[in-house]
């Protein structure tokens, strides 16, 4: 094999890590930024508070390496143990560990062929093979397309980025079929009306439900995740954070994350709202011609029948307004993913798509 | 292989696992803790106005994932490139991180046998073969002994826990007796008295060295890490920093790190404080008989001749007093590592020595 000379210092592996992509950040003030799935509200009050109180003092010292009152007021809210939560550097730091813990097995990862793509990222890195399963000409998972042989289970639900939901009933479906391997809810949208298998844990050994603060809780920029499971697997994600970093969350995030656990009557009102304005949104785009699927989640997942949604994206970019699309995988390329902004920031979009899709359209390419 | 049940979900690498143990954060009111070699002066208050600032608005969105604000402070603090700087949540992440970017070969990596005992669990956890050299009679890395076949270096400059620097000179020749593999210095503790490597980057491909803010700029609270190299080795970790979590640092840690290195004047002040009462800390413990290790760390490493290292550190827990001590290795076992605290904490941890060292001690165990 010949190298770029610059690889030469590298790790073999690194050379065939073909990273995650976040969506774009760009610094480009009164933009409609409806791409990357964050909360249009800011975090409670309470969470700002608790960040700058925590800041006046003790920045000097290393943060509480287990996390255990952020643990605790987790466990409060979900009504589990605290030796039940493992909590991490964003929902991100939280599956890498899992994928490390659980994954690493001889059989494949069984996943939906269109999911958060990062999973497939993780795979790559951890060395762990893994067999995406076709979701259905709906474009939901079909569970009993996993019925076959497989070293774990990882699903998103609602899953991204179409937002369609799973009821608990093929969770637990999931969860028979593979007893014996750990079965990974990635729950980051649940909290915009899906289903979630928390309350199935003390039953099922196998669950491992992971939850995001950067979407229901407006904290993208604070980066703090969650995993819910059984002890025993808690353990292992212990194990492998302690042998990778002893403090993954930093005081101000333990603390302003803490707050934010225990403000639930703001939590809820932000999410209602979010939801409502999703349900006009939906109508809205319908209006407009587009088809919607069925969302679960703080973002639209919509085509329209006779433009090509990556022109429709760039329009839209030149016209102020951020909204996502996937060039890949196929089934999928038609489609945009619109994040549910402010009912101002829903109508920009609207108002800015009006007149792109009135224009005799050339049809999806 | 039988295996606990509750092991049974892990993957077979997790159960080998031996986790890293950092020191102690015990909640105990009114403790002298000098166990962990954090900086006894809280961060620039210009740290906190910023992290004051940035929680007020904007966390409902992700941060920078590339941390160009930081990475940019960081380059004009050094007289680098932006290109030349990675950061990550904590040198810990840096340096997992950088074991996984550089250090899977073949060869095995070389490490001195006593230092920050976290290496030896980046090696288990990314099946890193190392091969341990020792340190010379005197605690001293000694160079000439890493004239072998490698797959890479690490070595921490100063030494840890030995507090004991090497000079620039003795850097320059490991990197020359291993011009095809990364040389990584951690230089963790290199702002108290120590000479850094950063400015060998131009001239050495091969050199990697990992800063942290835990020490010198008061942060351990915050969880910042950054290293530095040339751009080929920083898009190495880039690959796998953006592999595993998009986002490693929240936007309070990006805007309280910016602010650290900005406030050169504070960092400088505070420095200097910490190496004068060092200075003053080694002579008192000399004075009660201990045998001082030279020390260009913000801590210092000392055993005294009559009296059990286990036992002093077991009294002066009695007395309020927290210092580390390592039962391994067996070289070290009767040393005892002091982190150097303000004035009055260092006069504390003396005075409380001095009854323990004046009774007939029972010798070393």
């Amino acid at each position: 094999m010949t190298l770029r000379s610059d690889e030469s210092f590298w790790s073999p592996q690194v050379r065939q890590l073909v990273p995650y992509v976040p969506g774009e950040q760009p610094k480009i003030p009164h933009l409609v930024k409806l791409n990357t799935n964050e909360n249009p509200y800011p975090p409670s009050p309470r969470v700002v508070q608790a960040i700058a109180a925590a800041a006046q003092q003790g920045l000097q010292l290393y943060p509480d390496p287990e996390s255990t009152a952020l643990r605790e007021a987790v466990a409060a809210h979900h009504g589990l143990d605290a030796a039940q939560v493992f909590v991490g550097n964003g929902s991100d730091e939280v599956l890498a560990h899992a994928f490390f813990a659980f994954f690493r097995q001889d059989r494949p990862l069984l996943m939906p062929d269109i999911s958060y793509s990062f999973y497939q990222v993780y795979c790559a890195l951890y060395e762990i093979r893994c067999e995406p399963v076709p979701l259905d000409a709906a474009l939901r998972i079909d569970v009993a397309a996993y019925a076959r042989p497989a070293g774990g289970v990882v699903v998103a639900n609602p899953n991204a980025p179409t937002g369609v939901g799973l009821p608990l009933a093929a969770i637990e479906q999931l969860l028979r079929l593979h007893p014996r391997q750990v079965v990974l809810v990635d729950e980051a949208y649940v909290d915009f009306g899906g289903d979630s298998a928390i309350g199935l844990i003390g039953r099922h050994p196998n669950l491992l439900v992971v939850h995001t603060l950067s979407k229901s809780r407006s904290l993208a920029g604070l980066r703090v995740g969650v995993a819910c499971g059984q002890p025993h697997l808690i353990e292992a994600l212990a194990r492998v954070k302690n042998s990778f970093n002893s403090y993954p969350l930093d005081r101000l995030a333990q603390a302003g994350a803490v707050a934010a656990y225990e403000d639930r009557a703001y939590f809820d009102e932000t999410r209602r709202a979010v939801m409502h304005s999703r349900e006009g949104l939906a109508l809205a785009l319908e209006d407009l011609g587009f088809e919607v699927l069925p969302s679960q989640a703080n973002f639209v997942f919509a085509r329209h029948p006779r433009h090509d949604a990556a022109a429709l994206a760039a329009a839209l970019r030149e016209r102020g307004v951020l909204v996502r699309h996937f060039r890949q995988p196929a089934r999928i390329a038609q489609f945009l993913r619109i994040s549910v902004g402010t009912p101002a920031q829903c109508e920009a979009l609207v108002q800015a798509l009006g007149p792109l899709v009135a224009q005799a359209g050339a049809g999806p390419a």
